[in-house]
């Protein structure tokens, strides 16, 4: 039934088809993290007008996401990818939805500008998160490079980066309680930039992911547990602050 | 190629599989009602062998999720199936993805147990958050029922029914304030009860994803937006409260 021709041919079609979807999971990323740093930014510097593009820019990547899915869809429907190339596929699948969530969190990192714009300053928070948002934006930078040149060392980097996020977290958590304890009028703004560093510290988690999608895909391997995943809160006492 | 008879055969054969699959879920789906509802528990009673019953039987709930991933897999690439066909695999991958998050979830609530059992009690919070939670695990079950029953009406109803997690998340998020701000030892045990609740309506969210596939699964068509999605805490200013 399948002679080598055949067998080439049918694979160089959907190596066509994956460098489509590849490019579109490219231009999504790129969007991603220019949500990211403008979200912070926005926050820094209370610029309204920023924070509305940003909220603006994440329908965009909501789109790409939907495109995302039907050209896969369509893919896997037309080429009936096996081993390697349905892993590949379904990578993909995982690897936009991961995107969308990212974006999500910057849209919503944007939404808060205009709430803080009205509270006190909390005393270098903002830059802090700033500092947070951009290693996350670094690091998604990476793991799509990664992604595209299968390049597992690099993945594994991204992943091992991801502690450097939970620790600028962490300090951020207790920078928080202490502005709370000290006067309960920044109670309110704690609060939510308390939200704002646990989405930050979210969207780490989702580039994590994409990170261990890019390991799986090249090596047919997860990578093995032993990152600490999900909530991470540091479980501080009031004694301990 | 196809004819009539082969047609069947081949639906038939992707039916069996669908099955086999479908039981994967609804086991999956099982253990994440149990998690949701014993997480509160164990944080309201403060039950530490509880929490840690939650605690392991995420393990287990991951183990699903991977088994999930790999029956549909190879269903794609042994069956190649189109249309609605890939359309429903697609779908339980997805749907499986979001049950991970929300046994995910209930795993951190549990976690908190012994750290909120070390703090001073928040007058109700905890029946509240249990109440909270139990709503999430009953759309959780009408979610499954309906994705069994490709039922419609039914998944519009769980969607619908987000708002009521919304809202309580709203009135436990004021309670927390006013508590933080009574009195600043209670800020620790607010801050984690906070995370909590938004845990839960996080749970709702991910609930509300699946709801969405059920949709999408039966009509082909995303359900329209008009859903309020992700962070939505409420901007309440401090004069507002």
């Amino acid at each position: 039934m399948t002679n080598t021709t055949e067998g080439q041919h049918i694979a160089s079609a959907f190596d066509r088809d994956l460098e489509q979807v590849t490019a579109l999971i490219v231009k999504m990323g790129g969007l991603v993290e220019v949500a990211i740093l403008d979200g912070a930014k926005s926050l820094e510097t209370r610029d309204l007008e920023l924070a509305e593009q940003v909220r603006e820019a994440d329908k965009r990547i909501d789109t790409l996401e939907e495109q995302i899915n039907d050209v896969a869809t369509t893919i896997i429907a037309r080429r009936a990818p096996v081993a390697t190339d349905l892993r590949i596929i379904l990578s993909v699948l995982r690897i936009s939805s991961n995107l969308e969530r990212v974006g999500d969190y910057a849209k919503n990192m944007a939404k808060r500008t205009s709430v803080l714009a009205e509270m006190p300053r909390m005393n270098g928070s903002e830059a802090g998160l700033r500092r947070m948002a951009k290693e996350v934006q670094e690091m998604l930078k990476d793991v799509l490079d990664a992604f595209i040149r299968r390049d597992v060392q690099l993945a594994e980097d991204v992943r091992s980066r991801d502690l450097d996020v939970d620790q600028m977290y962490n300090a951020l958590f207790r920078e928080f309680l202490t502005f709370m304890m000290e006067d309960p009028r920044n109670i309110t703004a704690c609060m939510h930039l308390h939200f704002i560093a646990k989405n930050v510290e979210r969207m780490g988690d989702h580039v994590t992911n994409i990170a261990e999608q890019v390991i799986y895909l090249v090596t047919g391997e997860h990578p093995e547990e032993g990152r600490p995943k999900g909530d991470r809160t540091p479980f501080v006492t009031e004694e301990g602050v």
